[in-house]
């Protein structure tokens, strides 16, 4: 049935999807249902994003800033066009972005030169920086900014995974040595498992493969999520860029003795948006989403359960219950939409809202019924102390939520002696992990041959340390004496 | 001296210029110094905005978006680029918009098609909203987007007054009535003094005159504010755009007897690094920034000030209080800079900070010497309770702002009888308040007058009320019966 005749009908919207039979399925439907996104708007690649993500989304943006600004970042609005000849100093940067790029025209004085619509920002940024930067006591600069990027892809595009416009927060650092620009690769990785963490998303964190790095940079490494179809998906990385671009845009600092040097640079580059495709599909189920209560934009809905005789009572008491929660900052909404109770439940498990309370004549006494969105399990609280219980409560889901993810991504990783073993590990919607030649440019051939013959991408080693190869240390593909561990996978 | 030199020998940036005298000067030199924006970047009209002012205007989002999410508002994020096919639907606001667009070349399948980059979102987003609306339970539909917008000015371009990319806000929203539509424009207009009234900015709101409308409106009320040279600047300004819009995208609703309507509209939208051009101008003063306590990115900067022998005592005090500040959300910083006391004095007074606190070997005792930026007195305030104290200064200095920026608005608006009187109040950086025949279309040709002859722009008439015309009763141009009373000033 059309949407348009359901709402006209005042039908109620159905969800029954298993994730883990149909995952394909299941993220368009919710992403439809829920009013995350439009994918009607008539320009190829880009989506509206809806009210019920976007606030999703502005309190993740929340989380990651407080802890940006917290570590010394602090934020930049630069532009959204850059000069055609800034996007071609750094040579594989430009090789890298440029077939991405939307090209606008420029007007008047302008006419026949070409601006490119931002794919990333380093070539707009560091012509300033090399303007800002003088002396080491300019050192570290640490600047972010949020906003969006535009990219012509052309792989297909999917909500929120990927499409032509997207929001994210990029930061570039700069310092004295390489040392510090080490440091701040792992000060970026904290933020990413800060981020991760609250939304209790589990994540590898890998140093890519040189044939995998960010156009430009020395190393990079990324948070790896896995989507419930057995997908890697990459979520924020960073870059080690080294002086490559410092050399390219001539950011130098005179240090202590007066001597100039080129700048270390990093980069790093949460997507929001494509953060939020894993915050929905890692937690979710069949009865829809299922938000952490960190970020839920109703993190307590009241459904009232009334008679005409005991209507006035019952809406009295949801009234003093919302007002007081929404007194201690928990974002609480009653529902007085004039459809069932059944109806009003089952919407908002759908919308994925962690804790609901059900407001009858039995309530009025003083117990209240609260219902948890992950467990689905019922209880009685006091009124009394009631905003302290659902913030506790509220905390506890998340904290089940981390647990019963990380649980299903510890198994999801199965260790692979055989080409054979890392083929039914993908099939079986898995992360294969086993001893691999080298993940410097000597192991891409291997590479290759996982890519084509096992349908799977050697997404890196592990950032967090170097890990001992196991049985008889061989790389699965060429037998060659392993020099590391990797992790293999499908990709978007 | 160029200031890469002035850096490198650790000179200290000297500011002192009278904003009265030479507005333009000050305005420039502030941009520069206090490092507000940076003019440099490489595109004609685009601009860097940079960390210190961004910390502001982030705040005046903050402001402004928890005033529109009260008021039942929730936020969305529409594509940047608009296909050519629905910027041309609504005739008079393609004819308005169109010589300012931005193109984009489409690529791939798209080649030879071209895309806009949004200068206003109307045409992005009606069409959707043409699709969620069904029934008057869809109405009102409230929703902003923060972001930022592209315009091709041809007029000179001035940081944060006008450029060719500029951040705002836009709120679109959509009713059953008129009566809702005029209300919501109310309610645009009660939210727009809030933050003005936050920000010490004062204004007026004026009803535009119909030949100075928004393209595609059926009327624009604005929000106009003066700068120290006399000029009115337009400040957030609301539309109610009727059904034009609707019954060009075709929004339509079932009422409650089944019959479908066409939904009517208003828009709203405050450009906030516009705000913050007027904000740096009334406040400011001829040693730099003053910046209300309630945006100040820095609230309060601590000075020690110390000998080899107090220094271990001194910075611990010194930390002692920024932590206790801090704690309380007074955003505090100490500089520990290797230069003079009386250049951090100087270079903090500058920036704008509200609040210092000196703390010497004196201060040791609990007595602490706070200086308040704005009337410039020093005052001994007590260690204990200090974080309400300077809350309380903080507030007190944001009312005193207020009153004097009040009070100079107030008599810079000056009743004229003639032209010759609108002439002197124009060249006296004034506001001409005179009887004018009409705002309607038959008083257009009187305002060219105006225009030409007094280098004069009829601003409008008061959105609160009617006013009652004065004196003879006449228009002071073509010296007919006068039903209105307008505004003249210079402008941007």
């Amino acid at each position: 049935m059309a949407k348009k005749e359901e709402k006209e009908q005042g039908k109620k919207v159905t969800f029954n999807i298993d994730k883990d039979v149909n995952f394909s399925e299941w993220y368009s439907d919710i992403v439809d249902k829920a009013e995350l996104a439009d994918l009607r708007y008539n320009l190829k690649g880009f989506i509206v994003f809806r009210p019920w993500s976007v606030m999703v989304m502005e309190k993740m943006y929340d989380i990651l800033e407080q802890d940006l600004q917290q570590r010394g970042h602090v934020p930049a609005w630069f532009p959204s066009l850059i000069q055609d000849e800034n996007l071609k100093k750094e040579a594989r940067h430009v090789e890298g972005f440029s077939p991405e790029v939307f090209w606008v025209q420029g007007k008047g004085e302008e006419q026949g030169l070409k601006f490119a619509m931002r794919p990333t920002s380093e070539t707009a940024m560091y012509p300033m920086y090399a303007l800002w930067i003088r002396g080491y006591k300019d050192l570290p600069l640490k600047i972010y900014q949020r906003g969006q990027v535009w990219r012509y892809e052309t792989k297909a595009t999917r909500p929120f995974i990927r499409s032509r416009e997207f929001y994210w927060i990029e930061a570039h650092d700069c310092f004295a040595s390489e040392e510090e620009a080490r440091k701040q690769v792992q000060e970026d990785i904290e933020i990413t498992a800060n981020l991760m963490h609250a939304l209790a998303i589990p994540i590898l964190h890998l140093k890519r493969p040189e044939w995998d790095k960010f156009a430009g940079a020395l190393e990079t490494y990324a948070a790896d999520s896995l989507m419930p179809d057995g997908r890697m998906i990459q979520q924020p990385s960073t870059h080690l860029l080294g002086q490559n671009f410092a050399k390219a845009f001539g950011i130098l600092f005179k240090d202590k003795e007066g001597k100039e040097n080129y700048v270390w640079q990093t980069c790093f580059g949460p997507a929001v948006s494509r953060i939020f495709a894993s915050l929905i599909s890692v937690n979710g189920d069949s009865k829809g989403l299922i938000l952490p209560f960190i970020v839920a934009p109703v993190q307590v809905i009241i459904i009232p359960i009334f008679s005409d005789q005991t209507k006035a009572k019952v809406v009295k008491k949801c009234e003093d219950i919302s007002k007081a929660l929404n007194k201690e900052g928990i974002k609480t909404k009653i529902d007085m939409k004039e459809v069932s109770p059944g109806e009003k439940f089952f919407f908002w498990e759908m919308k994925g809202v962690p804790l609901r309370l059900e407001i009858g004549e039995k309530e009025l006494s003083g117990k209240i019924t609260l219902f948890l969105r992950d467990n689905k399990t019922r209880m009685q609280v006091s009124e009394k102390n009631i905003a302290e219980t659902l913030m506790k409560q509220g905390l506890e889901l998340d904290e089940r939520l981390r647990k019963k993810n990380e649980k299903w991504f510890k198994e999801s990783i199965v260790e692979c002696k055989t080409q054979n073993d890392i083929k039914k590990a993908i099939e079986s919607k898995k992360i294969a992990r086993c001893n691999f030649c080298s993940i410097n440019n000597d192991g891409e051939k291997c590479a290759a041959v996982v890519e084509k013959q096992l349908a799977g991408f050697v997404r890196g080693s592990l950032a967090s340390k170097q890990e001992k190869t196991f049985s008889d240390g061989k790389c699965v593909i060429c037998g060659k004496k392993a020099n590391a561990v990797v992790y293999i996978g499908k990709s978007y």
